[in-house]
This record gives C-alpha cells, sequence and structure tokens, in this order.
C-alpha cells in the first residue's frame, strides 16, 4: 500500500511538472503572439511555480486541520526529525552551530517533495543547459572577448562578492542595533557566503534573455561567457569560504585557511577544465576511429551520455561540474562536431535545444514552488532591503571600473551602452538557489535562502521584463541571426591560424598544428605537423579519412553551426578574405577584442 | 554535510547509469560490427548491470566489515525500518499478513539506490518506450490483425495467468508435501498473483528484438500489438487479484469479490482508452487551432509534454498508464502528427527515438543491478524450475489452441512458422519486474521478485540470443522496411473509407467522417458530414486551413510516416488503387486478416 501511495505521488509530482511547463508554454507563447513581449519563459515559470505553491500550501493547510489526530503519522515525523537534528550534529565538524541546531529543519519538504530530491533536477537539467549555450555560442566572438570575459568573470565576482559581503556586514550590525537580530546571528563568514551566492548571474535566465531578443554578438560572448563563468567561480568561492569558516574563526583573518581556499580554488578550476576537455577528447577519438556516423542514433547518443557524464563525473570528484561540462560544450563544438554525420549534428542540437528549453522551465517552476512551499523561511525586511541595493552596488562596482580598464587595452571599445546594459543585466537564478539549499542548518543559512530566492524571483521578473525596453532606450540592436554571423571580418582567427608560419601564439599553434589534426578530419595530416620524433605515433592517430581523400571529408554541408563553416574555410590554408584583419591579431590586443562594435556598423 | 554527500551519491548513481549505457552502446554496436548479431541491447544492458550490482555488492561487503562499529547509524536504520514495519501493519487491511511481517525490509536498498526510486525510471522512460512503438507502429497492419491481436492480449493472457497460477500452485504444493515450504506461505491468490505478474510479455524486450530484426510486418503487429496490450491486462490483472485476496479469504472462490475484480479490470480499460484518446484530441485541437508549427520546437516540447501527462494523469488517477499512452501514440500517429509542421515530425520521432533507446538500456540495467543487489531474495529451487516450466507451456496453451480458432475465422491464417515463433517470444521484462517489486512484504511477495527477476534475465539472454536463428530456421522473412510497406494491397481500408457509402462499419465512419475532420486538416470539411442540426459546431471546428486551400495543406511529405501517406491518398475520395481489396473488406472479415502473409508472397 505504501508503496502504491509513493507510486501516486510520484506521478503527480510528474504530471505537476508537466502541467507547468505546458501552462508556461502556452501562456508565454500566446503572449509573444499578442506581441507582448515582455513576459519570457523563465519569469511565466516561476510564476506559474509559486501558484502551484499557494495550491500546494492552501491544500496541506486544510488537510492539516484534519490530520491532527492521526497521532501515529505525526510521532513518526517527529523521530525522524529528531534523528536528522541528532545526524547533523553528529557529522558536523564546527561545535559553533549547536546552540542553533535545534531550530534546524528537513531540507525541503512539503508533500510533493517527498518523493523528489531537486538535486535530481539540477542533474538531469542543468548540463544540457549550459553545453547547450556553450555547444551554439559563436566561438569567433568569444574567443576575442575571451580577455574581458575572463576579467569580468573572475576578478568581477571577486568583486562582487566582497562588495556584497561587505554591504550585508553593514547591514547586519545595523540589524544588530536596532535590535532586529542578535550578536551572534550573522558572521562575516556568513555575510560573505551571502555574497558568493548571489554574486553568479545565472546562464540560464541570461540564455533565457539573449536566445529571446537575439541581441549583439559582442555583447551576447560578453553576457553568455560571464554568466557561465562567474557561476563556476561563485560555487568554488561558496565552497572556499565554507572551508575558510570551518578552519578559521569566523572573525579574524587566518592566512593559512586563506591560502587553503585559494590554492582549492585554482585547483577546483583547472581540474575541471581539464576534465572537459578530457571528455571531449575521448568523444572526439571515439567519433573519429569508429564508424559510428554511420548510424545517428548511437552517433547521438554516444554523444548526448559522454557529455553528460562530464558534469557527473566533475560532480562525483569534487570539481565544479559547470566548468566542466562548459568547456566541454566549447571544445566539443570545436573538435567532435566535425566527426558526427550531417544527421547526428542536427540531432544532437536538436536534442539539447528540448533539453534546454524544458530545463529552463522546469528550473524555474521548481525556484517558485520553492519560494512558496519552503517550511522554514526566515524574512527579514532589513536583511532583504540591503540585499536587494548591495546587488546594484556590487554590479556598478565590477562593470564599470573593469569596462574602464580594459577598455584601456582593447582596440574595440565596450561602448557605454553595453556597459550600461551589463549592469543592468545581472540576473540570478538556479545556481544561486542551488547553492543556498545546500546548507539550511542554521537561521542565517535560511535567510540567506529566502534572500536568495527573493532575488531571483525580483531579477528575472522585474529585470527580466525591462530588458526589451531598456535595449531599446540605449539603442542596441537586436534580432541579429548567430548563424548570419559570417562577414568576412570574422574570419580573422581562423585565417590566421590558416597561415601557421605567422600564427600569434602557442595556443593557436598548438590548435591548429596538434588537436585539430588529432581530433578530427580536417587540418593538415598530424605526419606534417608533429615533430619527426613522434613519427609513429603521428602515423597511428592520423585520420584514415583524410588519408584515404583528404577533399571531401570536411565538406559537410550544415548551416546551424557557424563555427563549422568558418573551420572549413580555414582548412584551406592562406584565405584571402581574412589578411586584411590578420594585422590586427598580429597587433597583439590580448584577446581583448578586435572588432568594430556592432553599434558602429549599423547605427 | 549531509547534503554534499546525498548530492555526490546522486551524481555518482547518474554517472554509473551513463557508464553503464556507454558500456552496452558501445560493446552492443561493436559486436554487431563483428557480424556477431546474437547480442541484442537488451541483454547487453542487463548484464553490465548485473556486473555493476556485484560491484557494488563487493564493496559494501568490504566496507560493511569497517562499519560495524558506527553505531549511530545502524539504531537510526533500525529504528526506521521498525517504523516502516509498523506502519504497514497499520495500513494493511487484511490481519494474515501481521505473523509474517516481521521479516519485511525496506523495498529495495543499497548504497546507490538509497537516493533512487526506481519508480521514477519507469515514470520517466515507460511511457516514451511504449510511445514510440505505438506512434510509429504499421497501423493498417496493426488495424487488420486487430481481432486477433485483443483475442491474444486479453483471452490470451488470461489463459496464460491461471493456467501459470495452476501450474505454480501444484508446485507450491509440492514444497510443502517435501517439507521446504510451511502451509501457509503461498496461497493459490499468491500462485495467481504470479501468474498475473509473469504472464505479459514485454514490449521493451520484444520491441528491442522486433527492431532489430525488421521481421515480417504482420508478425511485428501481432507481436507488438500483444506484448502492449498484454501487459496493461496483466497490470489490471495483478490490481484487481490483490484486490480479491485481500477482501476474499484466498482459499475460496468469493463471487462477489470476483466480480468486483472484473468490474475493475474492464472499468480501467476503459478509463485509460479514453483517457488516452481524451489527450490526442486536446493535443490534435491545441496543433490544429493555433499557429505552434510556427515554430517547431514548441512544437514538440508541447507534443511530447502532452503524452507524457498522459501516461501521468492516467496513473495519478489509478489507470493504466501503459493503456492510455498505447492509445494515445496509435491515435496521435493517426490525427495529431498532420497538425504538426515537416520538421516537427522528425522531430518528434528522433526525440521518442532517443529516450526509447535509452531508456531501454536504462531500465535493463537496473533489472540487472536490482538481482544482484536487492537485499531480501529469496531462492527456492522448486519455485523457481516450476515457474521456467510453466511460462512455457502457458505460453503453449495460449498460443496454439488460440490461433487455431482464429485461424477459422481468418482469411489470412497465421500460418504455423509464425506461431512458432510466437509461442518462443515470450519475453519477460520491465513490467513485470515493476509489477514484482510493488509489494515485498511477505516472503511470498519476495519468492515472487527473485524468480521473476530471473524469469527476465532467462527469457532475455537465452530467447533473445536464439531468437535470430530461431527465425532463420522457420524460413521466417526478416530485413522487411517498415517503410517501404506500400504496395497498393495496403490501402484497403483507407481506399474503402475513401467511399463513405459503402464504409464497413461504425468505427470507419466515426473516422471517416467526424474525427479526421474534426482533428486534422485532413478529410472532407465537417459541414458536408455532420447532420444539419450541428452546422454552427461543424463551422466552429472546420479547419480554416481547409476552408482557405483544400489542396495544399495535406500535401506534407515525410517518408518516415506510412501512415500519414495512405492517410494522404484516402484523402481523395473513390482513390482505385484499392477498390480491388474493397471486396475482401466488405466480406467481413471480423478485422482477423484479410492480406496474405507475406511468406506465402516471398517464398
Amino acid at each position: 500500500m505504501k508503496m502504491e501511495q509513493k507510486q501516486d505521488n510520484t506521478s503527480l509530482m510528474l504530471l505537476s511538472a508537466t502541467g507547468l511547463a505546458l501552462l508556461t508554454i502556452l501562456t508565454v507563447w500566446k503572449s509573444k503572439q499578442c506581441k507582448y513581449r515582455l513576459l519570457n519563459e523563465t519569469g511565466g515559470a516561476m510564476f506559474y511555480g509559486m501558484l502551484m505553491g499557494l495550491t500546494v500550501k492552501l491544500l496541506s493547510f486544510y488537510r492539516g486541520q484534519h490530520e491532527d489526530n492521526m497521532d501515529a503519522v505525526c510521532i513518526c515525523r517527529g523521530l525522524n526529525s529528531t534523528l536528522h537534528v541528532l545526524t547533523v550534529n553528529f557529522t558536523s565538524p564546527s561545535p559553533r552551530h549547536v546552540g542553533k541546531v535545534r531550530q534546524g529543519c528537513p531540507p525541503l519538504s512539503t508533500p510533493l517533495m517527498d518523493t523528489f530530491d531537486p538535486e535530481v533536477l539540477f542533474n538531469l537539467f542543468l548540463p544540457p543547459i549550459i553545453f547547450h549555450g556553450a555547444y551554439t555560442l559563436n566561438q569567433n566572438r568569444l574567443i576575442k572577448n575571451l580577455g574581458s570575459v575572463l576579467t569580468f568573470a573572475f576578478l568581477g565576482t571577486l568583486i562582487s562578492c566582497f562588495t556584497i559581503g561587505s554591504c550585508m556586514y553593514g547591514f547586519t550590525r545595523l540589524m544588530v542595533l536596532s535590535g532586529r537580530a542578535a550578536d551572534g546571528d550573522f558572521l562575516l563568514t556568513d555575510c560573505l557566503l551571502f555574497g558568493a551566492i548571489v554574486s553568479a548571474t545565472d546562464p540560464v535566465a541570461v540564455l533565457g534573455l539573449l536566445s529571446e531578443l537575439h541581441m549583439d554578438l559582442d555583447l551576447h560572448s560578453l553576457l553568455f561567457g560571464e554568466s557561465v563563468l562567474n557561476d563556476a567561480v561563485a560555487i568554488v568561492l561558496t565552497h572556499a569560504i565554507t572551508t575558510y569558516s570551518q578552519t578559521g574563526e569566523g572573525h579574524t583573518f587566518d592566512p593559512p585557511a586563506f591560502l587553503l581556499s585559494v590554492g582549492y580554488f585554482l585547483a577546483v578550476f583547472a581540474g575541471s577544465l581539464l576534465l572537459g576537455f578530457l571528455f571531449t577528447i575521448m568523444t572526439a577519438l571515439l567519433t573519429k576511429f569508429t564508424r559510428l556516423h554511420e548510424n545517428p542514433l548511437l552517433e547521438t547518443s554516444v554523444f548526448f551520455l559522454l557529455s553528460w557524464s562530464c558534469f557527473l563525473t566533475a560532480k562525483a570528484s569534487g570539481l565544479s561540474g559547470i566548468v566542466a561540462v562548459l568547456f566541454c560544450g566549447l571544445s566539443q563544438a570545436r573538435y567532435t562536431i566535425h566527426n558526427l554525420s550531417s544527421e547526428g549534428r542536427t540531432r544532437t542540437k536538436q536534442l539539447f535545444e528540448v533539453f534546454n528549453f524544458l530545463g529552463e522551465i522546469f528550473i524555474f517552476s521548481f525556484m517558485g514552488y520553492a519560494l512558496l512551499t519552503f517550511p522554514c523561511h526566515v524574512f527579514r525586511a532589513l536583511f532583504i532591503t540591503g540585499a536587494l541595493l548591495s546587488i546594484f552596488i556590487s554590479r556598478a562596482c565590477n562593470i564599470y571600473p573593469l569596462s574602464f580598464l580594459l577598455n584601456l587595452g582593447r582596440t574595440t571599445k565596450i561602448p557605454r551602452s553595453f556597459q550600461h546594459f551589463m549592469m543592468f543585466a545581472g540576473f540570478r537564478g538556479a545556481v544561486a538557489f542551488s547553492l543556498a539549499m545546500r546548507d539550511t542548518s542554521t537561521e542565517a543559512r535560511r535567510t540567506i535562502l529566502t534572500t536568495t530566492l527573493l532575488l531571483v524571483g525580483f531579477t528575472t521578473w522585474v529585470l527580466g521584463t525591462v530588458a526589451d525596453p531598456m535595449l531599446q532606450h540605449l539603442h542596441i540592436r537586436v534580432g541579429v541571426d548567430a548563424d548570419g554571423d559570417e562577414t568576412p571580418e570574422d574570419l580573422s582567427f581562423e585565417a590566421a591560424t590558416g597561415r601557421p608560419d605567422t600564427t600569434p601564439g602557442l595556443w593557436h599553434r598548438l590548435d591548429y598544428k596538434i588537436l585539430t589534426p588529432l581530433l578530427t578530419h580536417c587540418g593538415p595530416p598530424l605526419s606534417d605537423t608533429l615533430p619527426r620524433c613522434c613519427g609513429l605515433f603521428a602515423r597511428l592517430l592520423s585520420s584514415r579519412r583524410v588519408q584515404e581523400d583528404e577533399e571531401q571529408v570536411c565538406e559537410v554541408g550544415d548551416s546551424t553551426f557557424d563555427l563549422e563553416k568558418t573551420e572549413e574555410r580555414s582548412g584551406s590554408p592562406g584565405g584571402d578574405s581574412g589578411s586584411a584583419h590578420q594585422e590586427d591579431l598580429l597587433e597583439g590586443d590580448l584577446g581583448l577584442g578586435t572588432d568594430p562594435p556592432a553599434l558602429t556598423r549599423e547605427p
């Protein structure tokens, strides 16, 4: 009987999820049909999630009045939760939380969530979303803006984290002074932790907006690159601060603990990058040296499973799954895609597209649902006000100074309008939520969860709704087709790599001489590019297909991937279309941006 | 800390699943490359699942020796399981299990499964598998063989259930006589329950084999139709027997309880059919009257979510999800598909194909895993031997007499070779497992679970492996392309419906006059086919696209769905290609088969 009850619960839960998704899709689509572009999928999903949460809340409230006399069940629950608290006590290495632990409650428990683990949701849908973003990203633009993206993602997130942390520390002091909180309720590390959690802009929300508006490609690369990488930074930072708060005292600065955190941060980041690339190498070699491309279904399945495994392996080994899958997606789009059959390419893209679309909706619905049904919310007006203010302050401290510094080095400046929009487009979302949800054992942590959810709601609805008018107001061009970005200017990097003697850096040479011929059927044969001592190795790994027929293979026509087309052209060395811009690259722009901004090209 | 531990477990679990799937895909694909066609995906998946289970078993065995001293954890587990037992006692309406309940153990608990609910697996992957099977089924053949399919599915499963039940009752008496079981261990209802659980052939396994071998289309329809419908019959039968055993005494025949079971059976079946059709109507009207087809991504998502919701709604409301999704798939392929855009059609098919492929592998891996890691297996040699014998006996009692009876009515006989193969192709799989898994509270039920798993393994490996040689031995043609099945003979039904005056039955007239014009843009306008009193209704629901341009709309070219092509031809009334066979239909074959069998056509 119990099993069947549970089954029905599972079905009901999945049914609500699909129902919410359907409602969201149809509402948003209908509202767009009526030229009312303000509502987007993420906002709609969160709204319906909240409605659902409200319904469940009301239902369980009424049912709760009837169930008061069912002693057996209540005793069982009581026992369970006591045991839970004991276990928390037992395994927590830090003794200072003991005083609070009595108020501890099971993480998220409402009728529908008893059978459901939100982590499964993130494990299932985050990887395809990030992968899809990376896989379909315009790589030329990303490479051009790589320096800026890295600066915003790393330095920017650090600035943001510490700005929010110190703002919030000020606000918590204010709370203590005004008697609304006890002295030990919010430590500095709690404030910094909150800073780390909410300093990351969310790729899911940002991608939702970007794919909606088709804005300028440079701005797209900057925003998406930043949002994906700073998530990774925030995740690692959160972990580092947690580690620090457990080893340090929480009040004073502790150099060894700090160094440990920094070391941990770097190790995790490098490890995740490496892991992502490792999975690309596996997939690329597998698709290159087998005849898997004769069966598109198998090809797609293997590609999908390997890319997903990348995320899971990273998580299981304590690395950052998001960084790993991001880099995996980027490198799969650069190398593996050439080994897939034409049908396999379309299929993988469409499969990830559906997952991305549905995943976005499910995740935001769930956040809306959790906002209303999480049983231990702690609403602190002052904390929430402080958080709202500090995310704007921190974003301003991040974007404007860094843009100024970057513009000193960039030949193509980041225009003012872009800066304003970036300052504004600081959506928070799924990653912040999942970070905040991990630990709700103390009241400070529960305050953080509540505030984070409110911030997510605020940025999704308010900022998401005014994004379109804002873009128009700032005269940033929208409706750009990513596939149409094929003006000769965009070929600069690839065309430059087409002439091996003049390639500007180590990475470019590695890419052109070793990685491309090793992992794909394109590029020069390995036996030409590797030194003579590696002759056997080169012959072993050289593409048989290249040896058989050098012309035919790279003529794979699929217009959906612009990268590929540029890659194909780069396959013919000395493409004259790019020579005009080659000098720009040779000038050494530090990868900070070489292309005139779209704004000036289309006034 | 606990949350992160759980997270890592979730990742590890999903990672093992993807790893198993990858291993299976690559091994099976490689083995097929080497012309070793004996190994199929389901068998491979189950094998790797067992390997995985063995590893986990060994690991937890070694770890168990170290963990003996962790008292806190053990106490906690002990408490939990005691509570579990108490709850079972409390809710079970029948008092006769109390003596056994102390041996009760939590359903499935191993390190990896703590965070994982197998029901989620079935909820996620069963619907796409069944839906895909129904969606891509050759409908003409199914309609032609409908009478036979229904006979095998309903009458055959009943025969099978009671044959197995009585055989097993004999064997359990033998066990009691030989002193290997106590008198009250196995009741007649337990034996009948086992019969109901293992009498259904599994669509997942059968589809795996069918899609592999591309066998004769009539045989395909018979086997697939039977396997899907008898699953539904078995599910409902299991529930009915459980209901009966709870109201009746278990030993003697109780007419009211029996009638209740029969009524329940019929109600569930009819309800599920209706529900499946209801979801088709929703999808068809939604895709017909909106411009959703302009956005293939939205179209695919809505189609996918609605079809999946059908399964979930059925389960949540206590109906049979499998019957609902089967009928939904069949009717979606008949109506809704005409409203989709060409890209939407390809996408939905490919999406379900991937889900079907991966789902099959995941489900069978899990069964292999559960076979080795379920903690409370009860191996009874005599019971297992009896089960192995009785599935063959019951299958023989089912196929041969029913084929003989059906051949009396069929113009196209079911040849001997088909009967032998059908007798042999009695694979058991996921549905039997999920039915057996629902209740493991008594020792009889645990014996049933163990035996069912062993039967699944046996039929998958032994029968699955010799299927190919068997087909060759029986001279049944393989390698038939379902899409190529477009000889004019196949149009008989559609061509016949093309002449409204001579349509043979109520269903055909309903389909041609009302459903097709109501749900799609094809067929005659509703205002012509409906009586005059429904004029307003007809105008409201008439396809605007049909009114605008009657010719253009139905000219949608997608070669993957043969149904559609035949439907298009039927759209032009009085197709002369089918007139030759119209007489056959008018002769009244009771839907038992009108077409000469493939064997005689291609000797």
